[in-house]
């Protein structure tokens, strides 16, 4: 159950745009580097190589030349379905017409897909097709309805937009009014779609509290749009305090390199809950130790897994075979000095591979 | 020599309140989990299992079932005495009358037991038995004297009342009477007892330094009345700074996941010392990289042994069990690489164990 | 290839006075405790004393004898020549005149040595020879290009003069010239001739920037001057953008225990490298956890080497055998897993070892 991810790529891209694709770095990479050279680049080559054909840590070039040679199609097939994903909850709102979406995710990778729905790209997508300032905040609920009809959880980037450093409680109507005024004249205007302030970020987030179906969080290490610092999961006490009485759940993702502090929240509070994802495609063979680290404090039962891939089906696959074998060089390590019992190891497993997705979003059954 | 723990718990109790205590959260467990699929609930059976007569890894209600029938007395000696810790440093200022004091400590595990007092309790029970905000600063003053004619050392919980981002310098003799009012005030129109004005909890700290005895401070994790990030002991900073010339050592508890911070504090100021307690106790089979990363910055003169184990005697016992079984897996990792000579280690160890908190607490001895 | 190191001491000194320098607390060390005994105490003990004819884990005692009788000279020559470094890049703006210049470590090593310039120590020796606050700037930038003819880099110490929260833009030179008075004027009444303003410092990092050298700033862990939580690199984001445009190199020095998010930052940004310098040398065996920890997010183009040695010529010595050590452990045993190929763990050591040096600071001809 990844419990986090977006669609693969449809079509074919040159080494030079898929390089851009497994970094967070948003920037030109220069002439002198090769995003090869990292741990994820060398994870492609040790763990998807095999998959395109080739023997494992193939050079770089020679990989694309068989990725190309296979075409997308074939590759999106082969990684997707050997990744062992059994359901797929998608995240649709960035970038998405150069992506699969949901339905071809489950088509490709012979699985079931589901659908997460991104709260601000809601809000972009009323702007684009018009709305009041005055309107605004009803027109928001009720498209935040209609857009997760069919959707298991939402998913909040306020950390990209600004921060967790933000004031916890639910803002007034009159200020959501206000603020959308002003992106709405800003936005008529020539300025951007995208929304960055904070009054609308929060009323967004309790808009999502509102709906009741998980909140996903992205925390923790992205692209160089957020500011990391700000982005440590502590700074969410306020308002995780602050919504406990609502019993909505709340999956911080990724928290690298905050997945300590992220296992206290999830101890000390009933509806935390968080995965490292992100973290494990980025640090390849020193997932392991990330791994490690994401089972000191928290309940076995508050962990999840997830792969937060975009784009390369390498990094869906990737997310599964990393965790695979950093799950199973940790606790195997724990098995054999006796500390864990090998059943405990295999029923904790259960439960951050499918139990706790299943329970958290009320999928049905387990593995498909 | 366990330098920071409270009492053993006196009464049987049931597995649902046996879990509440076996966590730092102190919310409802929730029907869908279990405490015990946890580090510290499966270090619980691999650990205390076999004292209790069963077999490592022992299924949880099995546990409870010998547990409840070997009765708390029994499995207090048992755990107790096993923990192999020759003197308990006792801190008594939290729900005193649920557990054993340090009397009773002692004679539980047949071995010594010194008191440590709570700053904050003192103030509380002032107050409960009446006092003027005038006579306020020179009663607590008389108070932590009277309090501390046996103690070994104090302890501060600012890091739960506040935080350790408070203005540093000792606060004057009129704003904390002023605090004072407010507080007598506000218990007066049925307020809580609870201090939690940052004036009157430096005025504690100061009272501390003048004291004389050794102050422990609560940092990093614990449960949710403190807010993580602003336990980070380097807000401690400026503080550690000012009180320098008292020549009063400073033992920063847990630190988790702080502690490469702690040490940092404990290499280049030369009264403060660290623990790693109740991190290790909570991380169970991964406590053998909290303890690694405890030996980082840190001179072996500057860290010690705690469990802060508090009611069940699993965590008094584990605190030990984990301690020694992680730094004989780290040190010896080490020996046999060639890199510490196995003399080295052993002092190394005894430091940690005995010496240190001998010297720092004026203790006669050593192991007892 | 060193890329940040002071010179050796060119006296013998004491055995008190030896245990002041393997640390970075600047206090007196107590009478009950030696700086021995910590990670870099041993680490000396296990692979220095066998330079200089001891076995492995001699006695410290019996170590300061041997380097008594050998002499600084020799004990320079021994250690410095089997630090295996064919390129040293010497910073040279800290209680020179203890220390070997650039061309005595050159000499001494029988290797090259290069110079980088301390941007505050170019502002202090210009008010100590004379300057009126309206020329300030401009002498400023006369007398950094004139230090810097023959310099490959030039190093900030904002972070012990102030820490990474400052202000990032630019500052009006109206500022500057008014800063420079109060300096001034307060040197002139006696006041120190350190330079902690921090309009100043950072005037000094943007006369850096366009100098167009490589910065080196000094990052996270250091002596009790600095606050270790105002030195987190991720403070330094917004800086670090506005110079972006710029094409000057940031190099994020030591970063412990920050290295994680140094990592961050040298993917996100093309302009950002790090290395965990001082972490190896006083972290000792676990060392190798820091460099395991600090090939995780970064593209290993923008990884360097380098020890920040000062003084004994053992801190230069260990810095590298430490470095040679842990990344043989670490990359042998991804390698051994079968993660890792051998000829990229070959060429990756040589990236940080060398190669990615060579590039930054334009240095002719990767080993002498």
């Amino acid at each position: 159950m990844d419990h986090h991810v977006h669609g693969a790529l449809k079509d074919d891209v040159s080494q030079s745009v898929f390089e851009t694709l497994i970094t967070e770095s948003d920037r030109a990479i220069p002439a002198w580097m090769s995003q090869f050279d990292s741990q994820v680049g060398f994870a492609i080559r040790r763990w998807c190589a095999p998959v395109l054909g080739l023997p494992r840590h193939a050079a770089a070039a020679e990989y694309m030349k068989a990725r190309a040679s296979l075409g997308t199609d074939e590759v999106n097939r082969r990684l997707l379905s050997g990744a062992g994903v059994g359901h797929f909850l998608v995240e649709t709102g960035y970038r998405g017409d150069e992506i699969l979406n949901p339905e071809q995710m489950g088509q490709s990778a012979g699985q079931r897909a589901s659908e997460v729905v991104r709260l601000e790209a809601v809000a972009e997508s009323i702007v684009e097709s018009g709305v009041t300032a005055k309107s605004f905040p009803e027109r928001y609920v009720q498209a935040l309805a209609n857009a997760t009809t069919h959707a298991v959880g939402v998913k909040s980037i306020i950390a990209y937009r600004w921060g967790f450093d933000f004031e916890p409680a639910r803002p007034a109507k009159v200020a959501v009014i206000e603020a959308a005024r002003n992106w709405l004249e800003a936005f008529a205007n020539g300025g951007p779609l995208k929304v960055e302030d904070p009054v609308l970020l929060r009323f967004f987030l309790w808009a999502g509290v509102d709906r009741g179906l998980p909140i996903q969080l992205h925390t923790g290490y992205g692209d160089p749009d957020l500011r990391l610092d700000r982005c440590n999961p502590l700074l969410l006490t306020p308002w995780i305090k602050l919504i406990e009485p609502a019993s909505v759940d709340i999956m911080l993702l990724h928290c690298y390199p905050y997945h300590r502090e992220a296992g206290y929240l999830a101890q000390v509070f009933p509806h935390v809950y968080f995965d490292v994802g992100l973290g494990v495609n980025y640090t390849g063979v020193q997932s392991e130790q990330i791994l490690a680290e994401s089972l000191e404090l928290t309940p076995f039962s508050k962990l999840l897994f997830s792969s937060d891939a975009w784009g390369p089906a390498e990094l869906h696959y990737l997310g599964s075979a990393l965790w695979r074998q950093g799950m199973t060089n940790v606790l195997q390590r724990w098995v054999d000095a006796g500390d864990w019992s090998e059943d405990d190891a295999i029923r904790v497993v259960n439960m951050i591979a499918t139990e706790n997705a299943t329970r958290v979003y009320k999928l049905a059954g387990g593995r498909s």
